[in-house]
């Protein structure tokens, strides 16, 4: 990587109506580099629609910082020479994810999102990974000493697969969770302390550690206060009611959740849970909060039925249209997420510290070396490592590790193409608690629906 | 330990009506070394009657080895300058056992067994390892250079709280169920490969690797022939039907098996579940092979009731006042059990290898250090260190790890007379998938059940 | 720690005329806090004088910090609820400084220090370690969850010795040597490159790795420019001549060198050594640097001899009086030391990522579990935690071994008070090469002379 | 390896007038299986005469187990689906070897053996590892599934490369150093203990660590008895005259030695250090035993010149041409390996404990995973599993762990071939102490004298 030079990002996934426009937003807001996105889809209708749509940015906001678009005719022309490279697919159509979240319901399993854990996201897994291997291969060709971020999940198996395949890649996966976990104890320090000013999530300081989707906090500050005891009063408090302000619990709110689960679990636990409850509740045992829709509908989160994302991406998709065609002007809004904070810490502009995943390397202990696991890391030029979590306490640990022995099956599955080491996992997820034939039955009629994906499988 | 001088055995559960007569009779036909025996118990009456029919085998067997049987006042007595200590006692009566197995029953969950792991075994936990406490401050205290046996269950849990209250401990626990297993893999070699001549197990070489009732085998070996695609055979062969000869499985008794469950595991995993199928069973998660009882039924083996049990001890009651009245002569048999073995290895009489459970000092890489494991071990003088056994395959780990870190749970819980961590482990159990709220009634019922053996928990 | 209290700083050693000054002018220039520092020192008038310097700056300077010193009567009125504490001692007199450096010259073993490792480093430690004993134990009751900021040598063992005597401590260990080279590698990258632009250490990113004063850095950056090919050039254009400036080598100049050793070692193990040139000699082999004194004049450094230190301490102790008299007034000049940046990240004002001497939690996988070793840490609200600095390469890990496991030799020496598991460290020091009759002359005689300090030991 | 098949065991150096009849005559004295062996020597004629001798014993000793022997013409014909492999060649010749030996000399450097480690053992494992390469490769070619056994020095380093080569090889290396301290600490166990009855080494159980000829024994027990304070009574009374029986000291006799290091090392670091004192001196810091010519005579030992070992040859040539010439008889003695021992073992003949050299997989906690080190190891049917011999203490470790990260060095110059790397393992052995300007010249005057073998070095 040479500062000195154009700083070249790669977008793959560069079609899609919302990562890539939260990164155009950011980018035009960032002025401290100024660098080429190339953007590669299989959709190439959807890039060309984003090149167009980006290189406008300039002319609807005059202040922004002309970052440049190209539409990629192939992978190679986005990704030789490459500085960074960004993931954020669909693996596959919202056929097979529909497939994933809603045929486990037949024989009574219910999952609130079903892309990371449980049937739904091992049988992403099984398609998403052999896409992340064909990546990793073609930035070992093209590009091996860029940045990889990804963002596509399931995210702790692309990662994975990512260092498999390449071991020498410099990948890193980012996720959201943790800062709204962030919020949350900003919103707790408030009212239990009596807080007036302003509090935002950078003056809650933490410790991350877990897997992606289901970390944990064993450490919260605010301005030198240790908020655990804060943040058990305030879950003490709402724990049965939730957290709702003006909206209301709405089942059919899709993302609608009051944070009992997360709630309950440090209540139980003593380590604050730091994910969605819609994330929180598939990984624990299926019994706890995904029972049937009365215990989902008790502890106050949704499901996401697939019908709520074939609306949304309607939604973009008729915005999309309207940005190429100028009839919409291209809004200039900080996405919250830090991709391009972390591109300017990698160009050694800016040094940061955030929660990101990547192979354990001892940062937790007593989860297994190789392991991807989500903790702090120092983000300083050209170098990400990561910070010293230390070890999980056992309650934490417990629930983890069924997973993170799963995540290696499941990795060696897609290694060796091989169905049968995948239902090794499948059987023993914790949602899945419905005697094994029945269990074969629904792995069968998963994959049967999937299949388009799965030819390399025997 | 000096050879020179008499070797004293403390037998704490003295009383005993099984364990106690085992020893006996390998201690009598053993003739290198002759032993004193203290017997102590909390039933002192059951010492004394140990003592009479100790003392009077020299006169029903003539040739038997004079060892010296004597019941002891106090603990301190049988434990002062012992050189051996064999722990196997009853923690609390069969009453409270009874809770521990046929409780949860009414909550849906079936135990095979109920000492182990699952609702029973937990609970079995929670009032044995204060005992086990008590006892290595009393070694601590009389003999801290003693080795200590043991064969109370749960074994994996007694051998941890051993090690936690005195580090320094030189303790082990012995089972016998992979003998049993290499038996079965001798039956295997005999049926598969047509061998005329017998085959006792110790033909049979294996890895072993594991937590205690939960144990696997990853290599096995006859004469220089490796069994697995022998063993593949076979279970591909039985594990419908099971493997019953002259008996038929009868779901009424209590330990019936056709180890179906065994050649399932070993047919899905590649690896050789290595225990009764009863206690494989309760490992597994709960909707596998406990779902219900036409599961039991379906896979072949038996649920022990509590009254079974009560039906033994009653047998045994009567022959141990047969014995001691000499209405009955002692007969010696070899128990297959290896505990004086043991001992002459120890005395530097014969060195040994064997599967016993001892803290992971890094002898399977992949479970944590300090966990209680099973594996070979290499006995010599003075001496019990284990063989390193290696990485356990990502199938059986997965299927371990709850357990070990809920052992941690359970070990956090006792150390601390703390409940509500054990609830941590209970609920996570893979037995227990039936509702936080049902669990926590269920928990609190056998607490309940329990209470007298509680008391020092809050 | 609580924020909104006024921040409590005891300072061990608080008669410093060095240190000491240091800390009141960069407590003077920072604002974000005002804390009472009190100062504590067996010489109780110098601790006075420090108290009066230092509350009389905000005369001297308007703009200052009104911080306020005070010196305490015994170590518990310094120690008591305080937030921070600084331990910056001289352990023993000039008088034993002088045999530690001096005394091996008899027997044809030059140092160029002699503080931290070789004879005099070994036997200083012998000197200092209890008094850090004494410290931990006094925190452990006076202020268990302060932080300890310790800049006394010998600095690892001094670390080692603080959580070997109360491992809840909160301490680390602060050095320089560190920055020097990064500032040496800004001039590479500024001559190499022809870079007009200033250069700051700042600017400088690199990975810090090994022991205090024989630090590596695997990895340095401008940038996003790679300086391995920079300073490769550097170090062969300079390795014979030295880097000198206006300044020419001289040898008599205590502190005078040229960076040679430390572009040797770069050219011959590919690592950056990070330590000034009179520290990195004394870790490696005795022959290389330290042969006799002609080696030492070919390498272009110097030995610092005692007299040097005594002709310090008599001009310090002149501005001492001067400044206690009012004949001089206190100038406020950044000290380049960053303890009260960190101070400053752990109140949870600004995080901070810096390097500094911690035990090892795998933050250098191939240095043993809890040995102290400096990598970088990341700083913030209450917490220091390492950031993974990966594993040491061969070479300069088998450089460093040998002295980590000396320095557990002298720390369970120190622990028994038994010199003679300090001679085992002695007789392999690398620069001791007398032969083993010469080698115990020399250390009873460097015994006898420390003996009033060593009265424990047996 | 099928066990009902013929036994293959290809000897590669298969023309030794030394091992190759050692093996000969414990195999003949074995009855239970009855091996081919296949004899590939780069010198044919060696490898025919010892097929003559070989295939002849069963003539003169009709007891004999009839083993066949057949010279190989290739060495795939020797290893083509070998059961076994032996190895045991001696790389370059005698120039090579006296090179290794005595140059250092010229720089007052002395060495005992100069075949492991030093400036001598440095050299030689520059020559040899390429062959262990080269047969490392041909076993993954030839017979990948065969058991592999060393015997050539240096030994460590020669395991280390074989797994370098191909990971899965299941090698092992084997010696005999710490038989003869067994044998020692029998006859201690007599003398302090007044036993009369015969001790033999197996009677002596002892626990091993550290690496080849650098052994050390953190247990010693003779039937319950430990040996520690016995042996120290022993040491204190011979250290300082040495153990001589009948043989007085004589400095020409190469081997000759008194025990002195041993005793030495033994009462300075309270381990027991378990090898010739003649391969202890080397492992030291150069000064200690090895200064010069009268600190060998102090000490007691002897330096094996290269003419001892020419005369020696020449001998054992003669006798090879008066077997050839049926003008000797072979005579069956035991040789006091235990390589057919280990044989019949991994057979599954009879289980066996042993010390031997593999690659380190937590066997020792402390020394580096990957890492060559000697331990017990379990022998069973077609399996080598080390046994946990624990941590070592500090003061053994801090002189272990130069040599383990030096050989980390010469593997990496090896795999690399790349003398600068070799130089930096090189310039800091202990036994080096010359200046880093001489360091450079004798290393350059060794590498000349081998140069013939280390063309593919850069």
């Amino acid at each position: 990587m040479v500062f000195m030079k154009k700083v070249k990002i790669a977008y793959l996934g560069g079609g899609s109506r919302g990562w890539a426009w939260y990164l155009m937003s950011d980018l035009a807001m960032e002025k401290s580099f100024t660098p080429e996105v190339y953007l590669y889809d299989i959709d190439k209708e959807a890039a060309k629609a984003n090149e167009i749509i980006g290189n406008r940015i300039p002319e609807d906001c005059p202040d922004a910082n002309p970052v440049t678009y190209k539409a990629a005719e192939t992978i190679e022309e986005a990704l030789t020479d490459a500085d960074f490279v960004v993931i954020s697919i669909l693996p596959g159509t919202f056929t097979e994810m529909g497939s994933d979240v809603h045929t486990p319901e037949k024989y009574g399993i219910y999952q609130s999102v079903g892309d990371t854990t449980g049937p739904g996201g091992i049988i992403r897994a099984l398609r998403t990974l052999p896409m992340m291997e064909y990546f990793a291969l073609k930035i070992k060709e093209c590009c091996p000493r860029a940045w990889v971020i990804n963002y596509t999940n399931p995210m702790t198996l692309s990662i994975g697969m990512l260092y498999r395949t390449f071991p020498e890649i410099k990948a890193f996966g980012c996720c959201h969770e943790v800062f709204f976990t962030r919020d949350l104890l900003g919103e707790a320090a408030k009212e239990i302390l009596g807080i007036e000013e302003e509090i935002t999530r950078d003056d809650i300081r933490v410790n991350v550690m877990g897997i992606n989707h289901f970390t944990w906090l064993d450490k919260a500050n605010y301005k030198g206060i240790d908020l655990f005891p804060v943040y058990r009063k305030f879950c003490e408090k709402y724990v049965k009611t939730g957290t709702f302000k003006e909206e209301k619990y709405d089942y059919l709110k899709a993302f609608s959740n009051g944070n009992c689960i997360k709630m309950d679990l440090f209540l139980r636990y003593g380590t604050i849970a730091a994910a969605g409850d819609r994330h929180l509740a598939e990984f624990c045992p299926g019994n706890w909060y995904l029972k049937d829709l009365e215990t989902v509908a008790e502890w106050k989160f949704a499901l996401t039925p697939i019908q709520y994302r074939i609306d949304g991406l309607k939604d973009r998709l008729a915005k999309s249209k309207r940005l190429v065609n100028r009839e919409e002007k291209f809004e200039l809004v900080p996405s919250g997420e830090e991709g391009v904070l972390q591109m300017k810490a990698l160009l050694g502009l800016e040094d940061l510290v955030t929660n990101v995943n990547l192979p354990n390397v001892g940062q937790i202990p007593n989860l297994p070396l190789g392991a991807v696991v989500e903790t702090n890391a120092a983000f300083t030029c050209d170098s990400v490592l990561p910070v010293v979590a230390g070890s999980m306490p056992d309650g934490p640990l417990g629930l983890t590790m069924p997973h993170v022995t799963n995540q290696q099956l499941i990795l060696d599955a897609v290694q060796n193409r091989d169905l049968e080491t995948a239902f090794m996992a499948f059987a023993k997820d914790p949602l899945v608690r419905i005697g094994l034939s029945d269990t074969r039955k629904l792995f069968n009629e998963m994959i049967e629906n999937t299949k388009e994906y799965l030819e390399d499988y025997k």
